[in-house]
């Protein structure tokens, strides 16, 4: 496997992880999840009916794709850590996305009880995952507490803004001692890329394509635009300049052709 | 052939055009056009040498990649269509990438010389391709007299600074009959895979990739990310929100439960 | 007069040129045109109606605000050069903010006929101000053949958008022999700051003031965001830097300290 | 005074809070505070020695101008706290602008001690205007933990990157119950301004005055951007369009004309 993507010692030959939130139908879903080539996907733990034939469960067991149980939903440690713990059983996996939101309005991360909760669940044995805002000190404090990844967001769920404050993102992955995977707020392609430009070593989205008016279509575009922002981070870009280059000066075409 | 760029009546499978300036060595530069996957690529019309072995010329004939001779370094309408003519014999074709800059410092297209330029040539025969300014009237001017697609800057030539104005070019492709190619200034995966989600039908690069530290990995990542933004645009994407939406509502989950 | 605004030999203290375009009515204008400290502003040439008591022209002279006429709603060269000679006449000036426009949806400057004017009418001894898209080249050539300003848009006219492209202000600045004034496109005080600091001369607006919810405090706003901008680009601004820098460093502490 | 900033029912009629930290000199800091209309000023605590002539603490005392004490390089919550309380001593004030920052790199406020110690410091009586990251829920927090102002940075200080996630200060004012105050980030005038239009009660800012080429003309310029970007914020801007809107329609000049 060419370049993967390692968490926790677990390789995965895709950059993309998938939610499944906002998807019409489960037919739906599946097509998409397959055309994004995704090998981990999240899910709300309360819909996860693990051994109902039909499930979302059934659908990843069938594809092999890792279910990765999240805690949607909870607004305090407690809850989150309680929520984790029943998806540990039910799902039979010690990792689990972690969310902690300050309210149902906006969303976002409230970053206090995230990270108690990651260090509760970290001592506990979980794989945690944090989905938090995207303040470096922040993301510090979750790597530090053992977090096996960070998940900063691009914009506030749901949005479709994209990433909008680089400079922060950038920061995390210059800082961070573990995988940072920009998590929401992911609305297209360039989005995509743009993260992975920034150094992210993974893209979490769900809504990008399952709210799209060809989901499948758009599952495509967002696997290949997380390969090219990979490939893009890789291979080491132009810098930006202020003043024009000629991509053919009159000098370096003689030099060219005497090469020939 | 799938969704294809089409140019005058042409049909190519891939929607990014190269350009070789700024290529260290020709063998660097067939791999990076092989992997990029282009089926037309511009060349200067003094580096062009037909019948030499060895030469781009051969290069891209060896590969089936169609040559477009541009008028690179032509500083008046009358220089441009005297190149051109030029080009069109030794290169048995009558396309031409039109290109009038103002001066050699800020490679800025001359829109007044451009545009009569543009006519001549269409009245003499040419399938005319310009580049252009991101300016919504001069488009529409060169459109007019007949260009066979339009090819507005997204910054300046090897900036690197991808596209500076995304509603000019918005406006461009809202507004055009012909094929619109973003042609300048890109310098990562994501302006190009933007470029294609404002609209615009291909792209046209060079540096970015021959001068990009890695450039077959460039060159892979830029055909991937032109795919996706195709696709992005085609999919239909989420709108803008201000607001956070919920991925996994509570009462979404139960009718996806019901429905499984 | 300090630092005053000098166009063809006239010196302006105030660097912000205002429209009349949008007023509800002419008692608002005028406060908010006096609250603005204006001495200049541009009147449609239809709607002057020189010597009709209770007109804007009347309300100009009132004020000793200079009337500058404009030939908007003109789409030919021949139409604004007629216009902008019937406006000599009926105004007794020869300046003119020539406006030749493409199409009434966009209102986008028809470069090609804009030139030609422009060249027409200075031939003819007036003092032309070009309303001109932000295309360096555009404005060069303005320039070239003898305007006394050139007026690039920041964004098209009426939409409050602000500066779309920023570098494209500063590069005409740069390469400029006449005064540069951000005409169009903005919407509030930190647009025309910003249009001062990228080094523009001047500001020329109209809806952002008159179809405010309070036209008279956006006024005043205007007047002290020019000037604002007028200082920090004269002061000097600090560089950008990607990294934080305490502004109280341990040593600095002591330095200060010891110099008391 | 027309419009005050009012904190913990003290009120300001400007706008505009300054700090000294960057200074060359107390001369030099003086003409520009004095220029810059402030009426708050942060002193770092160490850099204070209150009763010494010639002291940036005499400055302050013979201008009339509120020292407000800051907690600058702190790391922890305890010693912010110690920090402060010295403060209370030395300057007589229980206003205490908090810092607690994670580290002297980034010199990014850590959210966790931060709001550990604004609990402490206003359960002790504290006044406590804390210096806190863009995040809303953060803001939130130091709220309802009992603080009278929230103080957002828009971009790391000394960076002059003015705000770099303006959709995360206007998320912070929207949902605020105390003034928000811009503080760090701020490079030139139309930053002070942006920050005002986006809701924000007040604008605090250092080394964009005190390391410009010109302090005293950089302050001046900060004073007026303030107030102008306070006053367009009620003035009420015109909404941005994303099409062109002509200032001056034909029906409008025609309704104008007949109101004469």
């Amino acid at each position: 496997m060419d370049d993967p993507l390692v968490i926790a010692g677990e390789k995965f030959a895709s950059r993309l992880i998938m939610g499944t939130g906002g998807a019409p139908s489960l037919l739906g879903l599946e097509t998409a999840l397959l055309e994004s080539g995704t090998e981990l996907t999240t899910v709300a733990l309360r819909r996860v009916q693990t051994g109902t034939e039909g499930s979302i469960w059934d659908l990843l067991q069938r594809n092999r794709i890792r279910a990765l149980p999240n805690t949607a939903g909870c607004f305090t440690a407690s809850e989150a850590v309680l929520t984790a713990k029943l998806g540990r059983e039910a799902c039979e996996t010690n990792w689990v996305k972690l969310e902690v939101v300050a309210d149902d309005i906006s969303l976002l991360p409230d970053p206090v009880e995230l990270i108690s909760a990651a260090r509760t669940l970290v001592n506990d044995g979980f794989t945690v995952l944090p989905y938090t805002n995207d303040d470096p000190i922040t993301a510090r404090k979750l790597a530090d507490v053992g977090c096996a990844a960070v998940m900063p967001l691009g914009a506030p769920i749901g949005t479709g803004l994209g990433v909008l404050n680089p400079r922060n993102i950038a920061a995390i992955v210059a800082d961070s001692s573990v995988p940072v995977i920009l998590d929401a707020g992911i609305g297209t392609a360039s989005d995509a890329a743009l993260a992975m430009e920034l150094g992210c070593d993974g893209v979490l989205l769900a809504t990008a394509v399952t709210r799209a008016a060809d989901p499948v279509r758009m599952a495509r575009s967002m696997r290949r635009a997380v390969q090219a922002g990979r490939d893009a981070y890789l291979a080491g870009r132009i810098p930006r300049r202020e003043d024009a280059l000629a991509s053919s000066p009159a000098d370096g075409r003689a030099n060219l052709d005497l090469a020939l």
